[in-house]
């Protein structure tokens, strides 16, 4: 009933670039699917065939037109419960995971805080655990789902299937997908969680569509996806979107990555907590406190997340003077104290984007924790492709 | 005898395959061109006949193999001759000229200073004198040769082929591309300097076969130029690889563009003549006093020039951690004062490169004039893809 486990679903450039495209935007005559990847109608019908015979696409009923504009058309769309996908976000300090279908579709999800033991043996456990529960979630999901995504903040080797290292203490070097596939009997892919939520926003979400395109998170760290010519930017040596550990300022304080001044060392949760902890003279605040005290007025508090928000601005411009997305979407539980970063990460950007550089809009997305593990999920509709 | 004047020559994806291949490797064996393509025998010798047939082709005589490892084969080969390039440079002051065969190969070159009439008209006279000169530098070149490519340092929109703003006094939305066309016939390319250069070091120089590719060019201005899956990143506003105008220190000078703190505000030849002039109390200096002064042991004067080569470093490094390029070459007028830079280039650059991107090696690439000229003839020899 399936393609070979783990195989792409689709392989010539025609099959690929129709089903893509049904993907990100619905619907679409095979006139239009013609015009927009500039094949001929022989060639979309020909290569629409086997992903219509294999269920994954399906004509609509005729659209009505227009008196005298020809005949009606029948628009080709994603049969969207054709496969479904799991994904799981593995947080420092929880677990989300969720069901999708082929056009990443929420289904169903779940969620829990990771107990005492953060073992790489124990969060395999509880991954499994989610699996199970999600593909009993509908009578069909166990039946079509043979691929699983896994989401990680920290250093993702993907063709391996490894988590070189992660916030989870003692996560060194884990094969994690072979792990979890032989006990799940999925098909696994382990990806850096900024890498696969950029890909999904680029698929399904603000980047549809964009040539070039930029997604920055902040929160405990800092982080960006660059998307060019529709593929995410992965670097030559395996590094790529730091924009956390650019340097903007040679004064800055030191960063945990060892150099000085980087974004990072400013903007991530625990930077503002250490320059609120110093310049209030409080060290027993917690974050929590220290956005309290922001918010009622505290000048050496407010400076904290200030000084933040101004280093997010400008790492965001230099983004955009190198690499000129047509957008940038920030996202991030950071998001969380925008009342206070905000018109400093926009003055930063504002007076450091590059002449029409700056014409390139930010859109601020809070992305609840379901979304990181959508974002897993995407792995697997990424898998069908070459 | 010809294409069309300005259409490209290949348009099939096996055509422009087969032909870019050829182009920066030299000749390959029918099956060599099938493992690197991906095409089969057979689509490789049905794309390469009609380029035989029109002579940018030919087989070379069956290269010697070993006993028993079967038939002898013929290498695919380009014929450098079939068509030759006229690239153009205009500097601040002088206008460079050369004419290039197919390959990129240098086959004659002309340079002079720029009078004082450096208006539009005056400068395209003295282009359309050049092009003269060089099409009758042999006699095949005026049959030969369709395509002039300009590269001019500024704002170049070249899908209008008109220069938005130069270094020279005066310009300022100038139909170029237009003007030139309409006098010497041919097809005429107009881009910046940097992004010509860059495209051609990664065509035939030292990009070749990179996937993620950068060039970072040093001296009046500081540039760069950025390729991804073989492409110039161009930005969806028409900015991109503006690493001369990325911020890298809140308190660093002001810049012409505005900003403060930009690479360029510390590390071009004029920011460093200013800071030697100030740190010496010599307002009399120009340039190349400046550079004596710090060859003698100036402490004032070799601080200018440190300062600048930290900048230059870290704006590499910011570029490094953002794209991942699998090297990156500098270049450009300022190598001539690599002695008084390098050390503090590497080791800002060391100092900044996020973990595994420290990998990437800087290669140092001095480059003359012709150089430059050359890389606007390569726009030429882009013209001949889709
Ligand atoms: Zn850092
Ligand atoms: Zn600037």
């Amino acid at each position: 009933m399936f393609p070979n486990h783990g195989q792409p679903l689709v392989t010539a450039p025609a099959e690929t670039a129709i089903l893509s495209l049904l993907l990100a935007e619905g619907p679409l005559s095979r006139v239009e699917l013609a015009r927009r990847t500039g094949l001929s109608s022989t060639a979309i019908t020909k290569a629409a065939r086997p992903l219509i015979d294999d269920g994954y696409l399906h004509e609509l009923p005729p659209e009505r037109t227009a008196p005298g504009a020809g005949r009606p058309v029948n628009p080709l769309a994603v049969t969207v419960e054709r496969e479904f996908f799991i994904g799981v976000k593995i947080s420092a300090d929880a677990l989300y995971a969720v069901a999708c279908d082929l056009r990443a579709g929420l289904r169903a999800t779940a969620g829990r805080s990771l107990g005492p033991d953060r073992s790489p043996a124990a969060v395999c456990a509880l991954i499994c655990e989610f699996v199970e529960l999600l593909l009993d979630a509908e009578p069909a999901f166990r039946e079509r789902t043979r691929h699983l995504g896994i989401a990680v903040s920290g250093d993702v080797d993907r063709a391996a299937g490894e988590v070189r290292y992660s916030v989870l203490p003692g996560w060194q070097d884990v094969p994690l997908a072979a792990m979890v596939a032989e006990r799940t009997g999925l098909n696994v892919i382990v990806e850096n969680d900024v890498k696969a939520l950029t890909t999904t926003e680029h698929w399904f979400g603000e980047g549809i569509g964009t040539e070039y395109f930029a997604l920055v998170t902040i929160g405990a760290g800092i982080g960006s996806g660059l998307v060019v010519d529709g593929r995410l930017i992965t670097g030559a040596y395996g590094v790529a979107g730091e924009m956390g550990h650019i340097s903007i300022d040679p004064a800055g304080p030191r960063c945990h990555c060892g150099q000085t001044g980087c974004v990072e060392a400013f903007a991530s949760s625990d930077a503002i907590l250490a320059a609120v902890r110093e310049g209030t003279g409080r060290p027993d605040l917690d974050f929590d406190g220290a956005v309290l005290l922001a918010r009622g007025g505290d000048p050496a508090a407010r400076e904290a997340f200030a000084r933040a928000g101004r280093a997010i601005g400008t790492g965001i411009a230099t983004l955009v003077n190198l690499f000129g997305p047509e957008r940038v979407v920030v996202t991030g539980e950071g998001l969380d104290t925008y009342d206070l970063l905000g018109t400093h990460i926009k003055d930063a950007y504002a007076a450091h984007a590059f002449k029409a550089a700056a014409n390139c809009p930010l859109t601020l997305r809070p992305l609840p924790w379901e979304e990181w593990a959508r974002g897993a999920a995407v792995l697997g509709i990424q898998a069908l492709f070459p």
